[in-house]
């Protein structure tokens, strides 16, 4: 029996021409070519997708369709070339979710330890983690390294890069990296704390090999990455030779067409993701109360052997919303403010602080 | 003066909000913080992105962005990060256009040689070029290479790999590779004629490395290879490293709101495309005429000392097209016709040699 996976799309179409819509989304996906010109009776029952439902959603429909796990050659372009390749250039198809066969997962790394691995690390096995921003960009190196340690001493566990700042030439990775690291380390001695660093990587294979270098050579552990922008499968090579934790950012994933829960969730995690930010409701972005909380849950569910990736809520958040975000999302999640903490100007300190201490007090109704 | 991106996006937002909305934009495409928490007069005044200008559109508004230049480190996976980073999770903005800063392509690679370099390869100084697919993917290598043979005999100028066939146990790109690149070497040989194959490249840079490798190995001189899929700073290093003419593909660039002659034209072609293949008008896809030759100026219109990139309109065309695609976008353009030579069946040898026949023929209306 063929294994398939089980991939799920929103068409906007006619009851009259949904079903020849999903048939023609199958031969998109799978042979793209008229099926009467094919030959060979086993490409036909074990290649070509197969629409497995159809049930009406609102105005649309969706589509259930089986695609055959062999086409996608157990990697992170073809993959997402058979799901969402062509088809994402049909405005009226959506992706909605995929469901692998068992054991699919296994020929991906998922995250090398997730959730467990950076609450050992930072040495907090229970409340919810914080995280903050190097920003603005443009900044000189030695900004960079006050703020960073300003942050650590402060209390925060994962300080990263704005992901804007990447290798230009006002601070360059080879120099703002070191500098960096060196201030949180010297925090962190001075606090008994384990703040980390997540440097942004940018660039192609051999820049970001580069970076690979020069950030393990001064003690970073982790990293800041866009898999949408350095490229689904380097994101997975990244995972499976770097040696570092990768905190994934959503920028270019422009997750309109695909669901942020299957995207930021599922897919980064499994490509080995050990924490994956996105856009928290009531921000910058539009995402709602329902899809960040669908989100967090794929990074999260039990899931195979794959371990749990950590959901960062982020995007335009406040210490005032601390308290809210536990409740909402649970202390399994690192909670993740940058401008807001900035915004206080001279009182950063006491802001960056007041944050750590939101996050370690008991909330209301629990002991 | 600092040099700027002129960045145009197209904003859905109410006539009394958008000059605020445009402000809070060029801030998330810069520095992403609350600009009264900035101290350094420099990145105020250099690096924070300003509103160029704010125009209706419709129902809508188009905002242009000056971005810095040098917030883009030069590098492709930044450049689009600073471009459509954020934004793009923001479904009330799309992409409409970038102009450069004179000079700013330099830092790019743009395509090696382009139109003019398929053209003296091809033997084809003026006409039209043609391009077939081979498929459908699973079928065994020895199906695929007797196909390649068949579309080299009959003419065709360039014989891609179907974007669905990368590396799969049916037909692994090391054993289909070197088959499909011999089966049309031996047609150029009974021909005269240099139709050239363009194997699917797929996976991370490792991967990609070792397809480089046997492809060259066999005498391959093309590569089909979808940016979006492998990772735009990817796709540059490949044609900065590897020595074989790319062939862009458009699976996955979703470019329902990254305006297609930007990102398949524009951007593809800046990052070193040959050629691009995009979906045409009144095929399987929605894109307008308007759209189409859209693409296909900003691949080929003058741009510094880039060489033009070779348009390939693609999707559901059909051999009876062939005149009308040539008068709509002129001869300096590759028709590529998969499918619909295919569902010719046993009468594909000769619906072949008429694509052929077609794009040699003097238009209605020419000498």
């Amino acid at each position: 029996m063929t294994a398939r996976l089980l991939a799920t799309y929103r068409i906007a179409a006619a009851a009259a021409d949904i079903d020849a819509r999903a048939r023609a989304l199958a031969t998109e996906q799978s042979v793209e070519m008229p099926l009467e010109a094919i030959g060979d009776k086993r490409v036909l029952g074990e290649v070509v997708a197969r629409v497995e439902s159809v049930r009406p959603a609102g105005e649309a429909f969706d589509v259930t369709l089986g695609i055959a796990a062999s086409t996608t050659g157990d990697e992170a372009s073809q993959l997402v070339n058979m799901l969402f390749g062509n088809c994402s250039l049909q405005p009226e198809v959506e992706l909605r979710d995929v469901a692998f066969p068992a054991g699919y997962s296994a020929a991906f790394p998922g995250p090398a330890s997730g959730i467990a691995g950076l609450r050992a690390r930072l040495l907090a096995p229970q409340r919810a983690l914080t995280c903050s921003a190097l920003k603005p960009q443009g900044s000189p190196v030695e900004h960079l390294a006050a703020l960073a340690g300003l942050f650590a001493r402060a209390g925060i566990d994962v300080i990263k890069d704005d992901h804007g700042i990447a290798n230009q030439a006002c601070s360059p990775f080879a120099e703002r990296v070191p500098a960096v690291q060196e201030a949180i380390a010297r925090a962190n001695r001075e606090t008994g704390r384990q703040a980390l660093y997540a440097p942004t990587f940018s660039g192609g294979p051999a820049a970001l090999a580069e970076q690979a270098r020069i950030a393990r050579d001064c003690g970073v552990e982790m990293a800041l990455v866009a898999p949408m922008l350095v490229g689904l499968p380097v994101f997975v090579e990244m995972r499976r030779q770097f040696g570092l934790r990768l905190l994934a950012h959503p920028a270019f994933a422009g997750a309109a067409r695909i669901a942020p829960a299957l995207l930021l969730g599922k897919l980064f995690r499994l490509f080995g993701a050990d924490a994956t930010i996105f856009p928290n409701h009531g921000g910058r972005f539009s995402y709602s109360r329902e899809t960040c909380l669908a989100i967090a849950r794929a990074a999260r569910d039990p899931w195979e052997g794959l371990p749990a990736c950590l959901p960062v809520p982020a995007g335009g958040m406040s210490v005032e919303r601390v308290a809210e975000m536990r409740q909402g999302y649970g202390e399994d999640t690192m909670l993740l403010i940058g401008g807001g903490l900035l915004a206080a100007g001279d009182a950063l300190p006491e802001r960056a602080r007041e944050f750590v201490a939101r996050v370690a007090q008991p909330l209301a109704g629990t002991a």
